[in-house]
């Protein structure tokens, strides 16, 4: 909360009352909370780390939405908590508009908030989720298990890396977007919302401000980057170079970004003669958007023709790699269903034979799969529940549905007039609003997380 | 073909000629056949079991469109397939309108598909697919145990069953709708659509035309009934009442109707201060329609806001029981999706405790969960293909989206303005029905049934 006062500096920093305050609070409260633990140590139990997790990402946003609501920008409770919540989880949906005129002390806390929230949810993803066995994840709790013993041995080394890893992505990638023509303070902003996965932007055209298709190139390829698994960063720049390079969710997000692109692409030049170097930057650059769960776009790709709106619609579903800053449904476990499914093919033709399913070389046991399998079916019913809420508070099927499906994966932009790319989420109802909140967190954690807590064998002793 | 000819004695058959040539076609085709294949005695292995299988749902229809090709309508080749598929895998989409000025021979056509289409899917369900393992189907296969020699007798007795009730609530619901002032000709049509759960009408305005809450809450009831696990009525006609009444998916599928139409109900009541009664009426009885795949109407539900049009499109995708005349995923594969979830949590928790899965009193194995996952995950996907498909063939979103939904699920009526509850299929571009005909019967088939016939692995000796 202080790096934004240090704008002053600039004379850019009109908010620096409204930081410093909050920082004085968090501080505050920080402290209380220190003394009246005491000095003991607490071994976090399972439930412990369960509810850490949870309430981790809903007081962070809290305190995170002090400036904005001090700020002069007089927001709402609701709306200053909207734009916090989705700036921690990384949504980057926004109720903001009028972007290009806002303070740059606010444009920047925005940005932070989405930095802070990508480590936070590598750090979960690698360090405490595969533990929990939460949704299939457990599939890279051996990856990390296995390679604590033999490279790195402790967690905190591992900590380290994943911190060093962001950090250096981050500083590329404001060198990469400064060196493409951003001024340095827009190279700063996006890069911190690129390598996040986040999608927060400083103008209300997003990335098609800039109008350069380098720059569209570069940040295609950061998100991308930032949508990989992490873990395979680390053994990378620990020498274990094959285990990136081999990984199959890394091929099969790749290409199907790729083939993805592609097939907007040759839709576009077909349908409305499109330059197809131009519709292919494009396609590619806001596929890769959406998929790695960002939300920037070039471009309003609702216009591009009734094929573009069902598949943004779709592949807002899919998500990044697992271990990554991506949300949304992750490219494991449709790899999941599928060998479940050639299985089964299989087994209709052959009753009586055995079958070993195998990914990135290991074979697969029969829980990780239902476990995959469980958070997928969550995750379609919690998409239709919430869709339902909203569809009672007066939204139409179209805002309903992708609203609930971009809070739920973390992505950002929605579909149709209002919550499209081309729009925000200013003029939705309060209630809608909180319960689009609600749905970022959810998301966030995985869902499963969150249904320990409501089932009552939690909380037994 | 000739049943339709006998209106000649009320001299409503002007499309007699058309009736008889198209049964000398089919007479002479089949006698053909017959001659060709001799008398030598064939034992059905696996492969030709999935081949006569698939080619049925083809076939049919294709025959029973000639009585419509050939009519007075002038219908285009893609029209009358169209009505023709849609009748036979009862889905009930049409491209008709006008429907209360055609001729009754070929009202009664349309009607006279769906029975036929409601049996033989019946019989699909019972005695065929559960030993081809498809999707889970294989949980209702102890019913009629191994497939062997013994099974033979068995299974003529069990036909002869099925047909006879089958007869009986036709008749019985023939008589209901008569009974509560419906003409005998209408009475017979919608008795024909609802036991079958086809949703062909005789009026553009479908149900809606006879403006009777009694004649609703009947077929409410008939629609439900052909929804319902048909072995179950086999086994209370031979003495075992107790299954019926205490089988976990009637339980199910009964309770979600009632939840669905209150919840409804009490948004039209706050809404529009609707009359709770008349809304109650129609609540339940369109969600019935929806759920069993029927696809009446009984006024234009998607006016009744958004938050209706939402559960009226998630309520596509459930369908009825298994073993019926329905389409849909099913009732029980959602619930045994609930059971896989609620297992997870606790394992979650408990992560070294062992648990059994029950379902209907029996220990279900970790083959019938991953059969019937895995069916969800190729309807889903297929959902998604399709979709995009008709999206790229230049629908909108809703059209694309509800209409891939309610052919794969052969409920019938989509949503929005063009194949919402108050339009039809006429409007749509040929290729468009090309590719929903085909989704008509994939979904007929269980999909993964069509998927087998795919894998290389089928035609390798």
């Amino acid at each position: 909360m202080t790096l934004p006062v240090n704008l002053l500096m600039f004379g850019e920093a009109p908010d620096w009352l409204a930081f410093v305050k909050s920082a004085v609070v968090c501080f505050v409260v920080g402290l209380t909370a220190l003394l009246l633990a005491g000095r003991k140590k607490h071994a976090l139990r399972q439930r412990q780390m369960f509810m850490l997790t949870v309430s981790a990402w809903v007081v962070i946003p809290l305190f995170s939405s002090l400036p904005l609501l001090l700020s002069d920008m007089k927001l709402t409770v609701t709306d200053a908590f909207f734009e916090s919540i989705s700036g921690v989880t990384t949504t980057g949906s926004t109720v903001l508009s009028g972007l290009d005129g806002l303070p740059d002390d606010i444009l920047l806390w925005r940005s932070l908030m989405q930095w802070m929230g990508g480590i936070g949810i590598i750090g979960m993803a690698v360090a405490i989720l595969p533990f929990l066995r939460i949704g299939g994840m457990r599939l890279f709790a051996t990856e990390s298990s296995e390679w604590n013993e033999k490279v790195v041995p402790r967690t905190n080394s591992l900590a380290r890396s994943l911190v060093g890893i962001y950090l250096g992505l981050t500083f590329s990638c404001i060198l990469t977007y400064w060196l493409l023509g951003m001024d340095l303070f827009g190279a700063l902003n996006h890069a911190l919302t690129t390598v996040s996965t986040g999608g927060y932007s400083t103008s209300d055209s997003s990335m098609g401000q800039f109008d350069s298709p380098l720059i569209l190139i570069a940040s295609t390829v950061f998100m991308a980057i930032g949508a990989m698994p992490f873990f395979l960063f680390v053994r990378f720049i620990h020498g274990q170079r094959q285990p990136l390079f081999r990984d199959q969710q890394v091929h099969f997000f790749l290409g199907l970004l790729l083939v993805i692109a592609l097939m907007l692409t040759v839709y576009r030049v077909l349908n409305e003669s499109a330059n197809p170097f131009d519709a292919f930057v494009h396609a590619l650059f806001n596929v890769t958007s959406v998929v790695t769960t960002t939300g920037y776009a070039s471009s309003d790709y609702s216009l591009w023709g009734p094929f573009a709106v069902v598949v943004f619609l779709f592949i807002t579903f899919v998500g990044g790699c697992s271990g990554s800053t991506s949300g949304g449904m992750k490219i494991f476990r449709f790899q999941l269903s599928m060998l479940l499914l050639r299985e089964q093919v299989r087994r209709l033709l052959h009753p009586h034979a055995v079958f070993a399913r195998h990914y990135n070389g290991k074979v697969i046991g029969d829980d990780i799969v239902a476990s995959s399998v469980a958070f997928s079916f969550i995750f379609l019913a919690t998409l239709a529940f919430v869709t339902a809420i909203l569809g009672a508070l007066g939204l139409d099927l179209i805002t309903s549905l992708s609203g609930a499906a971009t809070a739920l994966t973390n992505v950002g932009p929605g579909l149709g007039d209002i919550i499209g790319p081309a729009g925000n989420f200013q003029p939705l109802p309060d209630a809608a609003k909180w319960v689009l909140m609600g749905t970022m967190v959810l998301g966030r954690l995985e869902l499963l997380s969150v249904l320990v807590m409501l089932s009552p064998d939690f909380w037994r002793s």
